[in-house]
């Protein structure tokens, strides 16, 4: 069959591929067809060489995390059935999971050994198909047929806001108004999911204001600064007290700034990470006193347990019941996969690019 | 009567005086004779003139947070009795406290309008006599008599300690391993809150080792590491995965260090201030990456409730329960009150100074 690979560690080395083998089920898997893949960050820095692991014996990885299938095939009395809609999750405990890996359905492991598909270790879902044990695959409503393969990016706010959630339950928090930083996918479905949750939410992004992104969160009710107008140090005086910021660049530049924004006993979420080294002049002493004074919080999250793909799937379903088709409109590019180094290709107006399996 | 005060603002304006008035208890007010008052970073920072407020009409304030007394006079059928060994809490609230500090006996402010007493805005406990609302004493056993005024520090770390745990309840953890950075009395103190709870511990300070502190912390099981020796960037490979980090020197050089010594889902306790600004030069996308990709968590911590005074009581008691005397050799020297001048002036072998009033 047809897939999306890389050779990983090798610089530009994406390219579709037909020799790669069907599917070989295992007792009591799955197999799904691929409708959908998206294109994500770590995807383009997996191409560029920079990270990424092929599974033992091959020498390519097929790609792909943020996918999108429907089941092809299944076993009598599985949890999943043909035809149904699935997202799989995308990290795979390994022999002797850590009790974390095993209490958190594969997150917040301690070891490091966990594989993950389309990045370390195993294949990715940029195939025609794959075959799964169904304990990875959530189910989605047809209803979110044209979304759902935003689910997975969505995982990663859902389990950035549970945290904050569950780490704050250490003190009385009546939380009112959150800040997101960055307007790519993930912080425009993290602003989405604090909207849902009551909060008033500002994202703040490079983008000029009054261009796309800015009118697609205006429709959602979310405010849009640009910090080419009003730079993040400025933004606390305009906002008053925050009590979440939500942080989606990753830009050394913007990273401990963010918490700086927080009310007392604020919490700051980093979801995102840039590579390599950044060495910038850090007023530090004035970061620690205002940490320590406020009693702030930051956390650092990444990956996401498979309860956090099923609030993804109620928040996407509440989102669409609420301002149906708005969430749709993240997918700005689909394109089919075997386009897909055209799909690494991005505009500034570009959110969320698509491959198209199906 | 007389008391230890200084000019807020005023740089080397320690003195002792003997005009200030007895204390007026208002309706329901325990007069308290103070015992012991210790000597803390902060007072040293107030009497350089660095922060610091008197009461309103005050032209100083009476110095002192750290304390120990016993009840002179209370009200018929009031929380404390005349006798009773009692340590006061330092926080008051606004007229309008928000629902933390409400929620919270005056702990995580999200207005910053609370007073402190001996800092801010009310007089401290360094006077022969104060009177207070019974709500705000804690009685101590008597056996606790010698070591008691070491509460007040005690709570900072009691209060760091619950709150790491409580956040940690956001997953499945078992921690085993702890650093504290900095052997002051905090961090001496916060080894050995860790130690009574069972985590292996090692203190990281300056001093070289084999000196009074490594060989204090050695009775009590802990270990101690010489920066000197071993400079933080080595720790990690010599200590492998670290769960928990108390950081208690507030030094510039080590804040943003100090969590870099976390394995993944570890959680970092930052308790310790230095005033101004200090510019470093940071890899702030390493540092980001790190807490990213490792699940890691930072707060920041000031202040105390009254439940941490409480559990600083029952920790005391069973340190000194496990080994009787250890806790009364953190006092290293201690002085009359009208030798105050005298007791700013530290050695690097003092951990805790105590002014005597009785």
């Amino acid at each position: 069959m047809r897939a999306v690979a890389v050779v990983p560690g090798n610089k530009d080395s994406l390219h579709v591929r037909g020799d790669v083998p069907e599917p070989a089920p295992g007792a009591g898997e799955a197999v799904v067809r691929v409708l959908e893949a998206g294109v994500c960050g770590t995807d383009v820095e997996i191409h560029q060489g920079l990270y990424g692991a092929a599974p033992g014996g091959s020498p390519y990885l097929v790609l792909g995390h943020e996918n999108l299938g429907v089941v092809d095939s299944a076993p009598a009395g599985a949890a999943v059935a043909v035809g149904d809609l699935v997202v799989a999750t995308v990290r795979r405990p390994c022999d002797e999971p850590c009790r974390p890996c095993a209490a958190d359905q594969n997150d917040m492991c301690l070891t490091g050994r966990f594989k993950e598909r389309g990045i370390g270790g195993l294949h990715g879902f940029m195939s025609e198909r794959y075959s799964e044990d169904p304990r990875y695959l959530v189910r989605v409503p047809y209803s979110l047929r044209e979304v759902a393969v935003l689910l997975e990016p969505m995982t990663i706010v859902q389990k950035g806001i549970e945290q904050a959630l569950r780490i704050q339950e250490r003190m009385a928090w009546d939380p009112r108004k959150a800040v997101v930083i960055g307007a790519g996918p993930v912080g425009i479905l993290a602003a989405a999911a604090l909207r849902l949750r009551g909060y008033e939410v500002t994202v703040a992004a490079l983008e000029p204001e009054g261009t796309f992104k800015d009118r697609l969160l205006d429709e959602a009710g979310i405010d849009y600064v640009s910090t080419g107008r009003t730079p993040l140090a400025d933004l606390e005086a305009k906002l008053g007290r925050v009590d979440l910021v939500f942080e989606a660049t990753g830009s050394a530049h913007v990273v401990l700034r963010a918490m700086q924004l927080l009310g007392p006993a604020g919490v700051c979420i980093l979801s995102s990470v840039t590579g390599g080294s950044k060495n910038l002049e850090v007023d530090v002493a004035t970061w620690n006193r205002e940490m320590v004074l406020g009693n702030r919080l930051v956390f650092g999250t990444v990956n996401a347990a498979r309860r956090h793909f099923e609030s993804g799937v109620a928040d996407m379903a509440a989102a669409e019941e609420r301002l149906p088709g708005w969430l749709g409109k993240l997918i700005t590019r689909r394109l089919p996969f075997t386009d897909a180094p055209r799909a690494l290709e991005r505009s500034p107006e570009d959110v969320k690019t698509v491959l198209q399996f199906a």
